[in-house]
């Protein structure tokens, strides 16, 4: 009873994660055509592929679990997104757009790193060893493109914009 | 033309992260009141006087800048702020409610882990060097939660969900 506790708010982060994942895939193409570096628009490119890559190991979690693959509304998620959209809608294209745009797909990435930290935490505890190391490898991309997304700002678009 | 861009969104984040604050200094003692570790409670109770710290510090950056203090409705944080409320509705108290508080809050903390590094970098650039201070204090306050957090989870909470 206990144990199937921790299963059970483990299934229900996954199932938002899965939804997140799927959200992010299908907004990414947005900021990469609202974006104006040209570093930018490729460094979203990127992530969108990485992010189906992503799916498929989330979906080998719930195949381990003996669950079919579905989502559960992230709101942190749809929240996240809609600041994404407003900077588009309030600051033309131009650096100060692909500074705003940057920060908002950091906070993205910064849910992300929470989710799969917790995600992984969890498998440890369950036992679930495969689940870990997968969580672990996505972990590792998020925040590897989180630095890269320092980088950019820090190097090119900060300096461009002030 | 160019400097005054990234200082309006710049002003534009500062005020999402305001709103933000305010509402996770009202939202604190609901979680805490939701927890069941008597540590967890402990540790949302000292991040609410944390909180309180921080919004002084924003509010020292509003005035560096001729600015009246004034939020703008953070949508991440409102989401966020439902994730923490459906594990509560959808779990008795308990060690997986609290393991599933302390995921909420862990999210809540990237999420202004990445805004107060994206103010800070920004600030840097701008010339803001009292801003850029204060926002590195709270950063690093924030990173301290986030690792108490996970040390809470993995030793004490999530043991015992499980």
């Amino acid at each position: 009873m206990a144990e199937q506790s921790l299963q059970a708010i483990f299934l229900h982060t996954l199932k938002d994660v899965y939804y997140a994942e799927n959200a992010i895939l299908k907004h990414l193409p947005t900021l990469s055509k609202a974006a104006g570096d040209k570093a930018l628009k490729e460094a979203f490119d990127a992530h969108a592929k990485e992010t189906a890559q992503q799916l498929k190991r989330l979906e080998r979690v719930f195949e381990l679990m003996d669950e079919k693959p579905s989502g559960e509304k992230c709101h942190a998620l749809e929240g996240l997104a809609k600041e994404a959209d407003e900077v588009v809608a309030a600051f033309p294209a131009g650096a100060a757009r692909d500074a705003g745009l940057i920060a908002a797909a950091q906070a993205v990435e910064h849910y992300e790193i929470a989710r799969y930290g917790t995600l992984r935490a969890w498998a440890i505890q369950l036992g679930q060893d495969e689940a870990a190391d997968l969580f672990a490898e996505t972990l590792a991309e998020e925040e590897s493109t989180d630095d890269l997304l320092s980088e950019l700002a820090e190097d090119v678009v900060n300096p461009k914009a002030a």
